[in-house]
Protein backbone atom coordinates (compact mmCIF):
# COMPACT_ATOMS: atom_id res chain seq x y z
CA UNK A 1 0.00 0.00 0.00
CA UNK A 2 1.16 3.55 -0.15
CA UNK A 3 0.43 7.40 1.27
CA UNK A 4 -2.50 8.75 -0.42
CA UNK A 5 -3.26 11.47 1.70
CA UNK A 6 -3.50 13.15 5.04
CA UNK A 7 -6.63 14.40 5.86
CA UNK A 8 -6.44 17.91 8.14
CA UNK A 9 -9.90 18.86 9.74
CA UNK A 10 -9.98 23.06 9.65
CA UNK A 11 -12.76 25.16 9.91
CA UNK A 12 -11.50 27.52 7.21
CA UNK A 13 -10.29 25.24 4.35
CA UNK A 14 -10.28 28.51 1.50
CA UNK A 15 -7.83 29.74 4.20
CA UNK A 16 -5.51 26.90 4.87
CA UNK A 17 -5.52 26.24 1.29
CA UNK A 18 -4.00 29.53 0.54
CA UNK A 19 -1.67 29.52 3.14
CA UNK A 20 -0.39 25.58 2.42
CA UNK A 21 -0.43 26.54 -1.53
CA UNK A 22 2.20 29.76 -0.92
CA UNK A 23 4.01 27.54 1.52
CA UNK A 24 4.55 24.31 -0.09
CA UNK A 25 4.65 25.60 -3.45
CA UNK A 26 1.09 24.05 -4.71
CA UNK A 27 -2.26 24.35 -5.88
CA UNK A 28 -5.94 22.52 -5.17
CA UNK A 29 -5.90 19.85 -6.94
CA UNK A 30 -9.54 19.24 -6.32
CA UNK A 31 -12.65 20.12 -4.66
CA UNK A 32 -16.13 18.98 -3.93
CA UNK A 33 -19.12 19.49 -1.33
CA UNK A 34 -19.86 15.47 0.43
CA UNK A 35 -22.01 15.32 2.77
CA UNK A 36 -21.78 17.44 5.74
CA UNK A 37 -17.98 18.73 4.16
CA UNK A 38 -16.22 20.75 1.74
CA UNK A 39 -13.40 19.36 0.72
CA UNK A 40 -9.83 20.70 -0.80
CA UNK A 41 -6.92 18.24 -2.20
CA UNK A 42 -4.03 19.67 -2.52
CA UNK A 43 -0.97 18.11 -4.48
CA UNK A 44 1.88 17.12 -2.44
CA UNK A 45 4.12 15.02 -4.80
CA UNK A 46 2.21 11.93 -5.58
CA UNK A 47 0.00 12.23 -2.66
CA UNK A 48 -2.50 14.95 -0.90
CA UNK A 49 -3.39 16.86 1.55
CA UNK A 50 -7.16 16.48 1.94
CA UNK A 51 -8.77 19.31 3.92
CA UNK A 52 -12.28 19.02 5.90
CA UNK A 53 -14.31 22.05 6.62
CA UNK A 54 -17.73 21.00 8.13
CA UNK A 55 -20.92 22.48 6.17
CA UNK A 56 -23.33 20.81 8.96
CA UNK A 57 -23.50 19.00 12.48
CA UNK A 58 -21.11 15.89 11.83
CA UNK A 59 -18.19 13.99 12.32
CA UNK A 60 -15.47 16.59 11.35
CA UNK A 61 -17.39 19.27 13.42
CA UNK A 62 -17.10 16.94 16.53
CA UNK A 63 -13.31 16.75 16.30
CA UNK A 64 -13.25 20.42 16.00
CA UNK A 65 -14.98 20.97 18.40
CA UNK A 66 -13.06 18.33 20.68
CA UNK A 67 -9.50 18.87 19.67
CA UNK A 68 -9.38 22.10 16.99
CA UNK A 69 -7.82 22.05 13.95
CA UNK A 70 -5.10 19.07 13.65
CA UNK A 71 -4.29 16.41 11.61
CA UNK A 72 -7.73 14.07 11.73
CA UNK A 73 -6.23 10.57 9.93
CA UNK A 74 -4.18 9.01 7.65
CA UNK A 75 -5.03 7.25 4.16
CA UNK A 76 -3.26 4.63 2.38
CA UNK A 77 -4.16 3.57 -1.63
CA UNK A 78 -4.38 0.21 -2.56
CA UNK A 79 -5.81 -1.41 -5.85
CA UNK A 80 -8.05 -3.47 -3.93
CA UNK A 81 -9.67 -2.27 -0.67
CA UNK A 82 -11.65 -5.54 -0.38
CA UNK A 83 -7.99 -7.82 0.04
CA UNK A 84 -6.87 -4.98 2.75
CA UNK A 85 -9.75 -4.99 4.65
CA UNK A 86 -9.77 -9.01 4.68
CA UNK A 87 -5.77 -8.43 6.01
CA UNK A 88 -6.93 -5.65 8.20
CA UNK A 89 -9.41 -8.67 9.47
CA UNK A 90 -7.29 -11.08 9.83
CA UNK A 91 -4.99 -9.12 12.11
CA UNK A 92 -8.51 -8.54 14.38
CA UNK A 93 -8.24 -5.10 13.76
CA UNK A 94 -11.65 -3.47 14.89
CA UNK A 95 -12.97 -2.10 11.25
CA UNK A 96 -15.46 1.12 11.37
CA UNK A 97 -16.63 0.52 7.74
CA UNK A 98 -16.81 -3.44 7.90
CA UNK A 99 -17.41 -3.09 3.62
CA UNK A 100 -16.17 0.21 1.27
CA UNK A 101 -18.37 3.06 0.96
CA UNK A 102 -17.96 5.67 -1.92
CA UNK A 103 -16.18 8.94 -0.58
CA UNK A 104 -14.75 12.06 -1.67
CA UNK A 105 -13.36 12.32 -5.12
CA UNK A 106 -15.93 9.20 -5.70
CA UNK A 107 -13.49 6.97 -4.58
CA UNK A 108 -13.69 3.73 -2.80
CA UNK A 109 -12.51 4.21 0.97
CA UNK A 110 -13.39 1.97 4.03
CA UNK A 111 -11.68 3.78 7.82
CA UNK A 112 -9.91 1.31 10.64
CA UNK A 113 -10.62 2.19 14.39
CA UNK A 114 -7.46 3.89 15.70
CA UNK A 115 -7.81 1.86 19.07
CA UNK A 116 -6.57 -1.36 17.05
CA UNK A 117 -3.66 1.21 14.70
CA UNK A 118 -1.90 2.80 17.91
CA UNK A 119 -4.31 5.59 18.05
CA UNK A 120 -4.32 6.59 14.11
CA UNK A 121 -7.39 6.80 12.24
CA UNK A 122 -6.30 5.06 9.05
CA UNK A 123 -8.17 5.14 6.18
CA UNK A 124 -8.10 2.71 3.06
CA UNK A 125 -9.20 3.93 -0.16
CA UNK A 126 -9.22 2.71 -3.76
CA UNK A 127 -9.39 4.72 -6.57
CA UNK B 1 7.30 20.49 -1.97
CA UNK B 2 6.14 17.30 -1.79
CA UNK B 3 5.18 14.28 0.97
CA UNK B 4 8.20 12.84 2.77
CA UNK B 5 6.49 11.14 5.79
CA UNK B 6 3.89 11.51 8.62
CA UNK B 7 5.38 10.98 12.14
CA UNK B 8 4.14 8.98 14.83
CA UNK B 9 4.15 9.07 18.62
CA UNK B 10 3.72 5.65 20.12
CA UNK B 11 5.01 3.65 22.87
CA UNK B 12 6.35 0.86 21.43
CA UNK B 13 7.43 1.15 18.18
CA UNK B 14 8.31 -2.68 16.87
CA UNK B 15 5.11 -4.01 18.18
CA UNK B 16 3.29 -1.04 16.07
CA UNK B 17 5.72 -1.41 12.99
CA UNK B 18 5.04 -5.51 12.84
CA UNK B 19 1.40 -4.48 12.77
CA UNK B 20 1.69 -2.01 10.31
CA UNK B 21 4.40 -3.96 7.97
CA UNK B 22 1.69 -6.80 7.93
CA UNK B 23 -1.62 -4.25 7.50
CA UNK B 24 0.21 -2.43 4.56
CA UNK B 25 2.55 -5.26 3.12
CA UNK B 26 5.60 -3.02 3.67
CA UNK B 27 8.54 -3.19 5.83
CA UNK B 28 11.33 -1.36 7.69
CA UNK B 29 13.11 1.09 5.70
CA UNK B 30 15.25 2.34 8.09
CA UNK B 31 15.94 2.77 11.62
CA UNK B 32 17.87 4.44 14.20
CA UNK B 33 18.24 5.97 17.97
CA UNK B 34 18.44 9.90 17.77
CA UNK B 35 19.10 11.86 21.25
CA UNK B 36 15.85 10.58 23.46
CA UNK B 37 14.54 8.72 20.82
CA UNK B 38 14.29 5.28 18.54
CA UNK B 39 12.85 5.82 15.33
CA UNK B 40 11.36 3.42 12.66
CA UNK B 41 10.99 4.28 9.00
CA UNK B 42 8.51 2.07 7.51
CA UNK B 43 8.08 2.49 3.44
CA UNK B 44 4.44 3.64 2.11
CA UNK B 45 5.18 4.21 -1.68
CA UNK B 46 7.12 7.63 -1.91
CA UNK B 47 7.16 8.14 1.25
CA UNK B 48 7.31 6.59 4.85
CA UNK B 49 5.42 6.45 8.18
CA UNK B 50 8.50 7.42 10.86
CA UNK B 51 7.28 5.90 14.02
CA UNK B 52 8.49 7.46 17.16
CA UNK B 53 9.33 5.87 20.78
CA UNK B 54 11.07 7.95 23.57
CA UNK B 55 13.92 6.35 25.31
CA UNK B 56 14.20 9.17 27.55
CA UNK B 57 12.27 12.02 28.79
CA UNK B 58 11.73 14.55 26.21
CA UNK B 59 9.31 16.09 23.00
CA UNK B 60 7.57 12.67 22.53
CA UNK B 61 7.23 11.50 25.79
CA UNK B 62 5.43 15.09 26.68
CA UNK B 63 3.40 14.12 23.50
CA UNK B 64 2.78 10.55 24.71
CA UNK B 65 1.50 11.52 28.36
CA UNK B 66 -0.49 14.64 26.99
CA UNK B 67 -2.33 13.28 23.97
CA UNK B 68 -1.48 9.45 23.88
CA UNK B 69 -0.50 7.63 21.01
CA UNK B 70 -1.11 9.36 17.65
CA UNK B 71 0.01 11.43 14.48
CA UNK B 72 2.49 13.78 15.98
CA UNK B 73 3.37 15.94 12.79
CA UNK B 74 3.69 16.26 8.86
CA UNK B 75 6.81 16.26 7.07
CA UNK B 76 7.47 17.78 3.08
CA UNK B 77 10.37 17.30 1.74
CA UNK B 78 12.32 20.05 -0.64
CA UNK B 79 15.82 20.27 -2.03
CA UNK B 80 16.23 23.54 -0.82
CA UNK B 81 14.85 24.04 2.93
CA UNK B 82 16.64 26.89 3.01
CA UNK B 83 14.56 28.34 0.70
CA UNK B 84 10.94 26.90 2.04
CA UNK B 85 12.18 28.65 5.99
CA UNK B 86 12.65 32.05 3.96
CA UNK B 87 8.56 31.37 2.15
CA UNK B 88 7.89 30.47 5.56
CA UNK B 89 8.79 33.55 6.96
CA UNK B 90 7.23 35.94 3.73
CA UNK B 91 4.13 34.71 5.14
CA UNK B 92 4.85 35.35 8.78
CA UNK B 93 5.27 31.83 9.76
CA UNK B 94 5.94 31.02 13.36
CA UNK B 95 9.65 28.72 13.32
CA UNK B 96 10.05 26.63 15.84
CA UNK B 97 13.76 25.86 13.96
CA UNK B 98 14.90 29.34 12.32
CA UNK B 99 17.91 27.54 10.71
CA UNK B 100 17.98 23.76 9.38
CA UNK B 101 19.42 21.06 11.78
CA UNK B 102 20.35 17.49 11.79
CA UNK B 103 17.27 15.32 11.85
CA UNK B 104 16.81 11.29 12.05
CA UNK B 105 18.23 9.53 9.00
CA UNK B 106 20.96 12.47 8.41
CA UNK B 107 18.56 15.07 6.90
CA UNK B 108 18.10 18.63 7.19
CA UNK B 109 15.33 19.17 9.36
CA UNK B 110 13.22 22.33 10.39
CA UNK B 111 9.94 22.73 12.40
CA UNK B 112 7.06 25.32 12.10
CA UNK B 113 4.54 26.21 15.02
CA UNK B 114 1.13 24.57 14.71
CA UNK B 115 -0.19 27.94 15.66
CA UNK B 116 0.61 29.52 12.04
CA UNK B 117 -0.11 26.14 9.90
CA UNK B 118 -3.20 25.25 10.81
CA UNK B 119 -2.96 23.35 14.07
CA UNK B 120 -0.41 21.27 12.15
CA UNK B 121 3.18 20.60 13.15
CA UNK B 122 4.94 20.43 9.86
CA UNK B 123 8.34 19.69 8.95
CA UNK B 124 10.38 20.69 6.23
CA UNK B 125 13.22 17.65 5.32
CA UNK B 126 16.10 18.22 2.63
CA UNK B 127 17.38 14.57 2.32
Amino acid sequence: MYFDHAGIATDDADSLAASYCQLFETNVAHEEELDDLRVLFLDIGDGYFELLEPTAPGTIQRYLDDNGPGIHHLALATPDIENALERARDQEIELIDETPRTGAWNHEVAFLHPKSTGGILIEFVQH
